[in-house]
């Protein structure tokens, strides 16, 4: 860490936050420029961080040099993680396809879903039995009937089920069905269920905030980490910005960022970041090429009388596309899709 | 609602908007343009959520007219609302000022600070007993504990207490101490929690999302006004925007267009917005001039040793300005103060 | 500056930075964590911003600790700067109201915008003969014809004249004419305007860019300011954002915030902010509230065939009220209106 | 166009539009519906432009359905455009490597830059001799005598030369040397910039703007396209977020979206996106893989004493990675790299 002293700071602000370091057991080496006091701290951070400097008298600014993450951080380990969902590998080397309908609405309808999602080369199943929705007068999800629809939807394809969580109270319910909890954007920062989640003893599939940054959304994993679970893929899924051509702008970046910082597998929605059926694929294309572990994608048999999100889900027409971007595009680059495995 | 027909769209695709409407009871006027064919709905448009026109061939976009929000919507309720809390006003007219600690941290920083607020004019105590973190190593507050000590600090100064519940399941403990619930930006879309708050019979403080339009910040109202609850601050705190020398934006243009929007009374925090003590006042000016019914401010009496935000607390020596701006900036823009009243 | 050298650096890393910095005539402090080390530099900045610090190997972030900016910076000239135009005053103590057209379109309305104006309060002429469209088919501005009325409008009510330029070409044509330039936001880093305009001879109004951060604006005001021109007024007037309730979100922070880091007066244009008629006065109120030195405000006699930017513009039946606002509030605030001065 | 009545229009405000629409030679189709009435406007809405309907009493919202631009657009001119830069063509079918340093400095560094780029399979050279930099400090570029250096590496290596124009007064002397001229990210909305560029009888890149919607940008271009050029090549680079662990937040999304409204050429620069070497290579990958029709890479001899974004420089030791990628990636996805060919 560093401490910047603002101009006007006397000898004894400085002395006063030197004083703080070595009581917190470290070390603080002071560099006098002309305008400007550093003061340099060596230690274990975690104690500076109670210190409150940033409240001490003559203290302009506090710069924080290291992440303030540490279980999810790649500096710590340096090894990237696989996590398997059900027998589902995701990390390094593969390519994951998740699919499958954005809302589980029948059981007819999920299982058409899981089979063109299978068709097209996916190995796990996603679909919302609880849905958060902006209005409360949108379909909010058939709970735990949904819950029953995608295990017997798994029973019949043999596809591991990913599926959404959005209250604490619930992560017991769901992670009786679930081979992968999901959080979504909106609860990123929802730490009761992030730690509710961490405790639940299934893997865990972390949405980014959309308007979070890469180093929140690592604190946000962080959390579920603390609890003891590491089995945690982070999904990157659009943030919010100025543009709206799009429903969110793709951070495609962050793939390869995250990747950098931490040693977590990371996967793209190029569904819910564009908002749009005809960016899907597109947007596949470049989440597989930018290095992203997997990508978690809508599909749905109609899409016009789909309760939630139809106009981003792909249909059956689209589905040859998808089957043949998956299986040539991560061999090109390196990698090769996650076929079906014995659970 | 207009649904906007994409340039390739078909007279068929367009008959079935038609009647896809018709069906629902509605009625459609179709307007053909020489690239484009526009249909107006007339009728109503909650019925008409449900058709997924968006999700139909030959549908270029749907451009919604009206306000998804009802209950919190001043076009069904033109006169503005008064919300009561433990007897004090928040409302047009007057002008509240609720001020306290960041996080309660003892019983004596707690009263210091509850006398500091009073002093300045204060007739409601904020102070958080229950604190989302980004970090799951940063104090997360007393919890229960800290309630109990509002509620002492509460017998002893006669100020009802404000104070923010983070999970659904403690709506009922914290409802049982506060006298008006907060929910904070991060929970703005925690839709469970903002049920369980709609339930639990206390006024309710709703933040705007870090990264929420006005329009979701007045759906998240919505979702709890359908529980039956219609006693709910809207609380501006600043969005995410790229310009870092400040925590947040404060969005004052949030206050007037809220207020147009909906009959609800609009409030600032310009202790989180700014993230900054030198800007507490200028931008608590600035709240008031532009119409804010309340404001929500950060005292502490030693920031130097806050557990919580600590730098952007009022302290001692600034008390005396804050009371002499919120006893006279008010009536220069035809409001008053107010006054401690009796419960 | 400091310099965080990344985890992998390796001594002789740390000694080439060490070695570059001493080269450029400064000191190294070298602190040595157990993750990081950081190197604290001492000396003059501007010599080490030549030194490429970032590309250097084993570096992994330089921070910079002090401004980029000095001529127009605060900490080397700690008295606020009052700038004339045509002898009336913009700075701290007074609050100045600037009023008249967006566009001038014809001599009599720019002639009934003035007195609309100059009857609320104005002692300073707005009206744009080169407007900035975002369309190639929009009404462009009558240009130099457009100068002339503004200089006879001038001549007949005694105000002098704030105009646009938009075309370093044109910088010599408009300063004979007006008596303050304006940059405008699309142009706030077109250099090679800056610098013109910064030798023409005539104070400058520089505008925020719509997505400038406030120390990006500073630096094009140091632009200006390097060509020997230091009579600058800054104007912020709202930067974009994902909330399109507004056209614009007012930042009304960066009025006290910029006024922190540099002696120039801060102005606000609260007509271009919220593009809303409705919100113009809320505006004007938190502008003169939060301590701005001025406000610039849209005015037409006919909005409904204002040839840009009519649904902004105030009224003849707003002017009493804008009237008593700008004659009262900042009494309220501890200034006072600038009144008609002899030039 | 669609106009939406405000709820306490009148019916002479209704009326009122109508007469204004049919005036002008339009159709004005009126649906009322509870709350509000629309009017659908069908004819040459450049017209309804002019009639300032947005001002008019009455109306709550004008919502435009077509898009404002023409030249540019793909609905009037399907088939997507090849352009041609020195023979090299850029557009549809093939993937165009534009390489070289950030800024000219010497005519060996240009020299051995460009000779990296030729032996990655760049086919274009980039370089800038004029360089728009946020602080009036920094190197600025060296003006003609860089355009001379361009041109005679041109000569000694065959590539043609991409190089920006920041001053209107500058294009016919850029436009002698370059065979493409280039408009930066800062100059996007320098709408005479935009025309003297369109009248410079050379292909113009232009860079979206940092935070340019994806329509303005294309109005732009359609500034461009006004003036008889429509040898345009679009250029994603990145725009301003919150996030800040890269420099800008490509967005990747914009490709195909700007790809099917307009028939132009959208290229990427991974280089200014991310800010950082490690990032330029994902995001060619990504650029490449969503169907971008070029990409623009910094590289440089000696980035550690580069006078400009030398963090950013791809060096020797990554060209044969790039190589590999240009040479593969395309394929995999349809498209071939472009090959040197005969001027």
């Amino acid at each position: 860490m560093v401490v910047v002293m603002a101009p006007e700071a006397t000898e004894s602000d400085i002395q006063n936050v030197v004083t703080l370091v070595e009581t917190a057991g470290g070390e603080a080496f002071v560099s006098r420029g002309v305008n400007r006091t550093i003061v340099g701290l060596v230690g274990d951070s975690t104690r500076f961080g109670t210190l409150n400097l940033r409240g001490q008298r003559g203290v302009g600014d506090v710069i924080r040099i290291t992440a303030p993450y540490k279980l999810v951080s790649r500096e710590n380990h340096p090894e990237r993680t696989v996590v398997h969902v059900g027998g589902v590998p995701i990390g390094p080397g593969t390519m994951t396809l998740i699919a499958g309908p954005c809302a589980v609405e029948t059981p007819d309808q999920t299982l058409q879903a899981a089979l063109m999602a299978q068709r097209s080369g996916a190995t796990l199943l996603r679909g919302g039995a609880y849905k958060p929705r902006t209005s409360p007068y949108a379909f909010q999800g058939l709970g735990a009937a949904g819950l029953k629809i995608l295990a017997d939807v798994r029973a019949e394809t043999g596809m591991p089920v990913v599926t959404e969580v959005v209250d604490a109270r619930d992560v017991e319910l769901v992670a009786q069905y679930a081979d992968m909890l999901q959080i979504g954007t909106r609860n990123t920062q929802n730490f009761a269920l992030l730690q509710a989640a961490g405790e639940a003893g299934k893997p865990v599939m972390l949405k980014r905030g959309m308007s979070g940054t890469i180093e929140e959304w690592l604190m946000s994993a962080e959390y579920i980490a603390q609890r003891g679970n590491l089995d945690i893929v982070l999904c990157e899924r659009g943030i919010r910005t100025f543009e709206k051509a799009t429903r969110n702008t793709l951070d495609i970046s962050a793939v390869p960022v995250a990747q950098r910082l931490s040693h977590l597998p990371v996967i793209v929605d190029p569904s819910h970041s564009g908002g749009r059926r005809d960016l899907v694929l597109p947007l596949t294309a470049a989440a597989i090429a930018v290095g992203a572990d997997g990508v978690i994608i809508d599909v749905h048999p109609h899409p016009e009388s789909a309760l939630c999100d139809g106009p981003q889900a792909l249909v059956d027409t689209d589905l040859e596309e998808l089957a043949a971007l998956v299986r040539t595009l991560p061999q090109a680059v390196g990698r090769a899709l996650t076929e079906v495995v014995a659970v």
